[in-house]
């Protein structure tokens, strides 16, 4: 039996992330998870890694977004819970965000990055979608930033960066087991064989 | 110290989903998991959830998404991991992949559901956002169907979907812990009432 759910976004969870900004000159965080992956760059030739966030209108990191045409996306790990939700639940307007961080910048001025956070990327906007009561800025990731202790074998490692995995329906943050469940494109090829072999 | 990445996208992990269509007139899944939230309808009145699908311009669903403007959204649980990798190393150009589901309609003629998938998202194609290479496909959420031992209070519940999440830089699958980490939006007031007390 199947349940009507009135249309409500499944598409869980994602990972939460802090997305910084220059909002009046100062850099400022706000979390997002309703963020999107639109391409994979490197799989056509000449194209570029465009991911996208999803910011509402009234909220005060979105103009500073909308100004200066940058902004960074920074995954925090389990660890920073606290501070994660916390700069969900309260607005740069009121209160300074950013002395909670490290903060640090690449080759975007207005892109700050937290040190704190395992991994970090800055985005050049090179598009906003506009959506009732909400932008969604899409970003060129311009460099990426991980610490040695996020990586192995030079890659984001996700078991070392335990990203902080939301859930809107539930209204929950979730974690990942530390062993993968499996290999992409190697499981289906041994099932392909499987199958002909029937 | 940091590395740098070379613009490396590392906002993962992503649901990994099977998007089911019509391509010629039958049934045919993909697996993707370049996916996007674009905005929270619910928090917008009047709204509509609209979540988005980057799927590669020669991909054999492309066409039949494009032509029928309608797509749906299956969730895998960890127990469909073959049948999930499958779908993304095999063309439905050349295997009948729907073959491998039981396959359910809602209200979308040309958005076939998969019955072992916990839940599925029936999508009318608002837009294509085009990207180099890719057809960025964003959908209104029709309808949600979810069988009943995925829910919690009448809510999907991450625990009981168990979601195969993808992780494109170390090609695997990862898995949820049983349990949520904490409590969106109750733990960062919680921290903001500490830091006011210092």
């Amino acid at each position: 039996m199947r349940t009507k759910l009135r249309g409500v976004n499944a598409l869980y969870p994602a990972p939460t992330t802090l997305v910084g900004a220059l909002v009046n000159g100062k850099p400022n965080f706000i979390t997002i998870a309703h963020i999107g992956i639109l391409n994979y760059g490197p799989g056509a030739e000449g194209a570029r890694e465009l991911i996208s966030i999803g910011v509402g209108k009234r909220h005060y990191t979105t103009q500073g977004i909308r100004d200066n045409r940058a902004f960074s996306v920074n995954l925090p790990s389990e660890d920073l819970i606290r501070e994660t939700d916390y700069c969900g639940v309260v607005s740069g307007e009121k209160e300074d965000k950013a002395s909670l961080f490290t903060i640090f910048y690449g080759a975007l001025p207005a892109a700050p990055m937290i040190e704190e956070c395992p991994v970090c990327m800055e985005c050049r906007v090179v598009d906003i979608y506009e959506v009732k009561a909400y932008d969604v800025f899409i970003g060129e990731i311009v460099e990426t930033y991980a610490s040695e202790d996020a990586l192995t074998e030079g890659k984001p490692d996700l078991a070392k960066i335990r990203p902080l995995l939301f859930d809107m329906n539930r209204r929950k943050y979730w974690g990942l087991r530390p062993e993968p469940v499996g290999d992409c494109w190697r499981i289906g090829v041994g099932y392909k064989k499987e199958l002909r072999g029937k």
